[in-house]
């Protein structure tokens, strides 16, 4: 689904940062012609992403890289799965290996963390999404890795969705004040959310037409009281050092949707390992 | 000490990634010419670093950015620490917020991790490294981080050291051959490490005069072992899965070195919030 | 509002374009510390557009350059209005000049025209919206235009806002299953529009929960029809083939939003002149 | 006959500007595997241009893309031709329809009114040639598009031809003084225009040596006076203003060259449009 | 006279090069608020060439860069001169010390044989010029160096100037057919110029009206009875393994321009260093 | 071994510096389907260097481009040998020629200058080395050629090894506290040259632990000295003013590197010609 000018470009810049001249191994001990084969294994279980990315590593590289793979974005891995096989130019392999595991590992953890949340809230209505805190360059990946876990993604950047948060609202003199401004000139595809710390304030959210409420930090009981106020006349999110231990609790409370920041910004690499032999 | 070209390149490009068109709900409800105040507060203890990039951000966006910063890249933390006082146009506050937050619990993150890793292996001769197991197009950025927090770097990357695995071992007929054929075509300025699986390996290399022996996911018994072998006339470093639970025993064989993957490749942001008021 | 990183982007090509090597007449000519002052000013009446980037072409080339604006993005203009006057390095000014002027005139030329389709509809409840029949590398400038022109901008491209046309609805098997299908994997901050071609596409697209239906090239009592069936329980947008002459009528049958790809793909020109003097 | 290096450059751009993550209607409803046949039908008589550009995009976007072109650029077109068929991933289709069009319908609506000015001057001794009043990131296209329509390039842009305007001559002291200040400095390879306003500015040009005289916003009965001083020993060039009504008159003043800016600057699309079925 | 942004980006992608991270010694042994004065000398007598662009790098690399002049582009240095005076940041001037002199060194080589050459033939008629032969990504550093020593630049590029030769003629059936072909097609600022091997060719280059012929390797009482034939009614260019010691008598023979690919393709860099000191 | 990433970049940035717009004599005289074939013939003896970047060039603009190579990097070649033969679609070859030929004459030309020194130490224990005085942007190629020549690479950047200089040991008050100051804080992956300019400081840099000293200037005498005292516990380079004529004087001191910037900074290109004939 990632575009492939943006996949090329990421992998380009990586391979760039890892090789700025040559590979001072690889490129001296081993023969320009070599064959090698080898195959990407699961440490872990978890949920793979990034197989095509990482298989797109050596494809640039390597016009004679060949690979045949077993599981793809998505589908779930036991410890000592074998993903994929390949073969390849051995010193392409070789150059490229890094910059392959360093992307698998990063969109599989984030699948897999996300996986979990999914899980956790299952059977309720709530959806677990992602937020803008992403690193740097990567944000397409990271959010991509979130819906292959089973998540959903926030608005994309400043640009695509209005969210409305104190600043915003301070500066137009109030909530109502706020959305009004927003409606008269934003475009008929734009969503408008508003960022919310108590029920009054969710209340003038909901009677000024927001799209989606989103209740930040508040705690359980409140957002449940929240969830019969609101009565499904706009999407409610909670937002807010939601953790493992909390979770279920936070989407029981009939919320639709909850937002994690972590997801992108803390993310627990998802260890793959790869073995290489001479052909 | 981070190239501002590089930096620069990063922000911008962070920037466009987070507003690929315009920030549909600052650019509709704040006044263009709104002033605002904020700063940077520690929501955790930890070890600061990120700090310049992060105003960098809003400098870029800015030309009247001000600010002034409390403290500096390798300062402790403590909750609550009022890191920076800025003031700009609020606008160009809310453009740049959520990337310089990103950029800088990112690096905070790994700055706070490595401190404590540092911190674990206090009066032993071990040095924490990190690894090339970083997110691309962040490499120059986490390996700055690591040294903030008291590491040190390992290679930069493919090109500046050279560093033999047994795929490379395989296609020259052993660890002698191979560390004779770099030595006779790599420049003088390269360093040679050699990795190496068990104590005969790492006897093999220590004759064939690599600069570094990597102990491969060794027992700590098995390091110390190879510590009195060597006596000094190799720098041996320790890899392969150690935790801070195993971090002190580790370093108490005598190692010089201990690289650590996770310290790029699962960083937990170090959580710091931006605080904004219209003046 | 337009990202500064963004719009340097744009005039840095364009004017590397225009020299890629040097200005074989000025540069010889003009003696290199010669200034020269400058002012544009409307041949037309219109709408101005483009005046900040415009400016800003000659003070990314000239750290000297200096400029008073007397009219605003927004204003209208009136043949022979003196828009700004500048003063600057003289070689500076005549390598900008090309530039500046191809892009405040073809701004300014898409701002015209909006605003006066958005005059021909004033007092029904119909906006004026633009397309994604924009210009390779122009979108953003366009857009940004036609909102100065008092037009709104439909999605800003196929990232954020979900649009389903015959294909997609082909190949899920109905309008119902396509706009369902969405629904289960879309984030909440996308809104689904469905393009319909007769009033039971239509009835099926509100039934499905669309956001916004597009009617596609009905005519006007079809339309009427629709705005009657919907009773404001989705947005309804005309779209194809509206002239200046079909407008009026096409806005008086109570859809809201009307979008006109000429806005972007067929844009005359406004016609502004700089005349520079040695100083 | 443009370097594909270029072209590639503005494809990418303007797709990764249409897709600045995943687009959210084809990768959500239609399957990764289904394929799709297309073609491209005229909308209205005119001259194609583009064909190859057009089919790039999707073949960048897809391996499996093919082709069949049955016009091609320079060929001329009525209104129901169908100028191309084509099959491939019916995601990419989508992709890249958009942008396919966006340049195809651009770059054929320049040849088409290039054809038309060429058409009215038929007989006479006059170049229909464009300007540097070209669109941004645009120029390499638009010209390309100018000579496929029949009309001839101007000079490209600063670097490679010398145009002495009034500001050039005022600094230098009077038009001889400017001719020969660049004949002095300038490359064998590089020609020189000088723009006049009145035939007294004219017989100064002549007089210089001027390979190219520009009769800058003059009546008829001038320029055919101005022909018959210079008697062909420079070519002579009518600018400003000209339209179709006055086309034929100026070209029958017997000037060899007249450029027109709106061929470039305002253009009106051509209208192709794209017939999609799933396979 | 070079564009700034051209400029920059050598300067930048030079910098990058050169540091990749950090500078490993600058950034750990010298204090980051550690000024330094600096100044470069002449080792050798020459002509001075790029102190603009090798000043740009400090400055863009050091916000406090501060630098006297005493020696411009074009003058003649004797060995000793202190070229110019500066001070700054310590780390940034070590930082930016090789490629400001990588710079400076090629770009005073080029102008100083060039103006070697240039006095060679002082007194003919025969300017100096270049070729195409430049080195990768360099071109206008070095046809702008070519300029500065006192030469003449042949055309740009591909783009900007016509060259027949053997293979384009023998496509065309022969030199007439060919510059017809072009004169039918190419727009009027563009020059002609036909490559000839013999008196027959340069003949029927003349009958054919090519504004300029160029004598390919031709001796000189060739070359003096081509310009008795042609009697100033074309430019002729004298070409081809042209050393120091043929040049005068190449001059002599009346030639117009005499090129020299050495000029670009074989450059010695002219010897400046630069003394630094702390303060 | 260079990384195609980067060999593409510069080859791409080559040719558009070239063409920036078409090819104003090829595009028109030769038709679009014309093949032709072609072989690259050295005019003297050398080393050849950048066989398979030059063939790059051709397969990059052109699909159905085919060669034969004879020789490859590191092959002596004859005058009069045949090189390579190839063919391709003929406005391809004739727009690659000159970038290609710009290529491997300059590449080849650094590996044979390197060839000759080489061959002059033959016997003693010096290698030959390039230095930071590359051409910018053209590092990595330049280096390479070094080692296609026999030579080695010094350090890359300022990023991958330490070398302290005068001013760097002034700031720190002394080389062995410079070099302390180094050793504390760098990876153990980087080494680290002092530069030395009397037997002095070469015992003060060998006393501090210096992995390579660097002889600055010293007459051979001297440094005869200091391979005596340093006895094998560090390596020693000469550098500065080293000619073909002092070259073999230096070697056979017993020094263990001989770096020369000249290998890099003043290139003599290698004469290779392209014959292209029609098919």
């Amino acid at each position: 689904m990632l575009l492939d000018f943006y996949v090329d470009d990421v992998i380009k810049n990586a391979v760039k940062e890892d090789i700025n001249y040559i590979d001072t191994t690889a490129d001296i001990v081993i023969p320009a012609d070599q064959r090698g084969s080898a195959y990407f294994v699961a440490k872990a279980d978890g949920v793979l992403c990034g197989i095509d990315i990482a298989m797109r590593v050596f494809a640039l590289l390597d016009d004679s890289f060949a690979c045949k793979v077993h599981f793809h974005d998505g589908d779930k891995l036991k410890k000592g799965d074998v993903i994929c096989e390949f073969t390849g130019n051995m010193r392409c392999l070789l150059k490229g290996e890094r910059t392959a595991l360093n992307l698998i590992q990063h969109m599989s953890g984030i699948a897999t963390e996300t996986a979990r949340c999914v899980d956790i809230v299952k059977g309720t209505r709530a959806a677990i999404t992602d937020t803008r805190k992403t690193l740097p360059g990567l944000r397409a990946l990271q959010k991509y890795a979130v819906t292959v876990g089973g998540g959903k993604n926030h608005r994309y950047n400043l640009s695509d969705g209005a969210m409305l948060k104190d600043n915003h609202i301070d500066a137009c003199g109030g909530i109502a004040e706020a959305v009004e401004t927003l409606r008269v000139r934003l475009g008929h595809m734009v969503k408008v959310e508003v960022e919310t710390r108590d029920l009054d304030e969710m209340r003038q959210a909901l009677a000024a037409g927001a799209d989606i409420i989103m209740l930040d930090n508040m705690d359980c009981p409140t957002m449940r009281e929240a969830v019969a106020i609101v009565g499904g006349k706009a999407l409610l999110e909670a937002s807010g050092g939601i953790t493992h231990d909390t979770l279920r609790d936070v989407a029981e409370t009939g919320v639709d949707i909850i937002s994690i920041g972590a997801l992108t910004h803390s993310v627990q690499a998802f260890d793959i390992s790869m073995k290489i032999a001479l052909q």
